[in-house]
């Protein structure tokens, strides 16, 4: 289920095939006509308080659409490939969205995810990707599993104590774990890693920990600064 | 209002004297005894269902505090203050909760928010900020009153349009503006500034825009770095 005006233009203009039904407000398929215009026979005109029923959002927007999930069944890094992305146990909606859509900015197309993550087609994990579920391929491979796949990917994994993300010499193509809210990354996970980067504390700081998906753009950006991936 | 464990403790620990209320399960008052010793005629015990009621969260936590809030009247930087961030219209209580966190983290102690930024007290941005509303300095003023006041700050706004990051070279003592989620920096904000900075944007991406948090933490860690904050 994808909500809203920005997702659903995105949908029309480039995978109308995805498209199962749309649930629009009258107002809104007139101002969209051209654009729905192969999709009309799929659009189902909707009342406000109707729309409101069927919305996940408190202030619902003036479409929704029904899509097929997007399957990205084949597992291959592109040639290109300098990082991706693995997830251990991200359980907030919020975040899993928010890590697709920083991906999605950082030019990372592969994020692997563990077995107890959230489901990627949770409504809020679709709601805060911004469009990055349509664009990020996300699998689910435990990380040995990954390793074994793809021995030529250094691995780094993200701790409270690590060597600084600063100073710390990393090699591409690599791949970055995070770990989950609470707990971090897996103890059985941890010996797996080439490297483990910790995002430097300031000394006065009494802070217990980052959000899962600060850590995910600050470990992006360093990164992609110094492997130059744009 | 401040709802779960550690908030709640923290509380205890380090300013007892604002603590008006507490509510909580048995079970949490038996296992925090000591900790509550000087607090427990304020402790009202509740059972989960009574406690479910007042809560603001789907599952609720074992305790909640009605506290007095932090006023950080007097509005002066520290004489080491490298970074303060500016707020221009955050709206959505999650992501001030989140910058809230990340600055804390990052030893930035002083946080400006203009007029139509969300509520501070607003509860998730409470328990967004993981106890940073009880650590880091939040005033309201407006961009050109902080200018006015503090000309001694460097001003660097954050667009989509601007120069690199990863290449500009930056002052400290600097504010970092971040702007609202949908719209960025007001338009009468931006003569304001020295300079305009970007996160650069993978030349394969698509994505619009990063979050307002990502972009905050992503700041907040290259400034650090380079003005060596640690």
């Amino acid at each position: 289920m994808v909500e809203g005006d920005k997702m659903a233009i995105e949908l029309l203009q480039f995978s109308p095939n995805k498209i199962d039904t749309i649930f629009a407000l009258e107002s809104w398929v007139k101002t969209n006509e051209s654009t729905l215009k192969y999709a009309i026979n799929k659009t189902i005109t909707v009342s406000p308080s109707e729309l409101k029923k069927i919305s996940t959002l408190k202030t619902p927007n003036k479409v929704l659409m029904i899509v097929d999930f997007y399957e990205f069944e084949e597992i291959k890094l592109a040639s290109d490939c300098k990082t991706v992305l693995y997830l251990d146990g991200i359980q907030d909606p919020g975040n899993m969205g928010t890590i697709l859509r920083t991906a999605d900015w950082f030019g990372i197309s592969t994020v692997f995810c563990s077995n107890d993550s959230v489901d990627l087609y949770n409504p809020k994990v679709i709601q805060s990707s911004m469009g990055a579920f349509m664009r990020v391929a996300v699998h689910t491979l435990e990380l040995a599993d990954i390793k074994a796949q793809f021995p030529e990917l250094s691995l780094y994994g993200t701790v409270l104590e690590g060597e600084s993300l600063y100073e710390a010499a990393l090699q591409t193509p690599c791949l970055v774990a995070i770990g989950n809210e609470g707990n971090g990354i897996k103890p059985e996970n941890l010996p797996l890693f080439d490297k483990k980067l910790s995002i430097p504390k300031s000394s006065r700081s009494k802070a217990e920990s980052l959000n899962a998906g600060i850590a995910t753009g600050v470990l992006c950006a360093f990164i992609s600064n110094q492997a130059k991936l744009f």
